[in-house]
């Protein structure tokens, strides 16, 4: 009898303990999520607007964007691709058709990775667009 | 004795529910933190380097863009700061100095609610900054 009841105790302690770490988790995961950001280095490729340029995203998305990602191993924390869609100063033309960002830990580890492989990402620039791209390296400091 | 047995047995499912609950919650919020992106609406407020131009990262971050957050209501998703530091590109110049960016739901709205607060954004620009932004309004895709 005793020991059953000692059982039931343990488990329900246990049971505690289990439904404690499932908030935990939850609350570190959030937090990391929040902060995860700021100080990190991105790199953004970005493709100017032009008349007679064309940007194929499809393309950009599913085949050059992954092959670079692929380079860039643990340093790479996410990569985004967003669309241009119009300038926000009115009359003025769309600054850019598209810009591709990789966030990583580590420049000069990621310049170390792009660096072997340079001429293979430049040869494919032509399967998607015509227009050299600006790229700038910034710091997230929000 | 049979009741405590049962009482175990059930503590022990409980146990095993709660384990498998804290499982779950989590995939749930990861792939809702992988999704909430795509889609969304970016303005990019993108200040260019030029040779004479300042610009005061501290008073962006601390009074500025917080201020123009708080006309945006719950359209907004987030907001992010990032300071330029170099060309991506050797031997070109800097591209940017810094850069703004709101992610939105909706675009209208956030043209609704910048529209009858354009004149105190603009007016707060000389205590950051001389130099005049490129804004781009862009899709999330990924």
């Amino acid at each position: 009898m005793k020991i059953k009841l000692v059982l039931s105790v343990l488990l329900l302690f246990a049971c505690v303990a289990a439904f404690g770490q499932e908030k935990q988790p939850g609350k570190a995961r959030k937090q990391k999520q929040t902060v995860v950001e700021k100080g990190l280095i991105k790199v953004s490729i970005m493709y100017p607007f032009e008349e007679g340029k064309t940007f194929d995203i499809d393309y950009y998305e599913t085949k050059h964007m992954p092959m670079v990602a692929g380079y860039l191993g643990d340093n790479l924390v996410k990569y985004t691709i967003e669309k241009g869609m119009a300038s926000g100063i009115p009359n003025t033309p769309l600054p850019y058709m598209a810009i591709g960002t990789f966030y990583v830990k580590d420049l000069s580890e990621y310049q170390a990775a792009i660096g072997p492989n340079i001429a293979t990402i430049r040869a494919d620039f032509a399967n998607y667009t015509n227009v050299a791209p600006v790229i700038l390296v910034s710091e997230v400091v929000r």
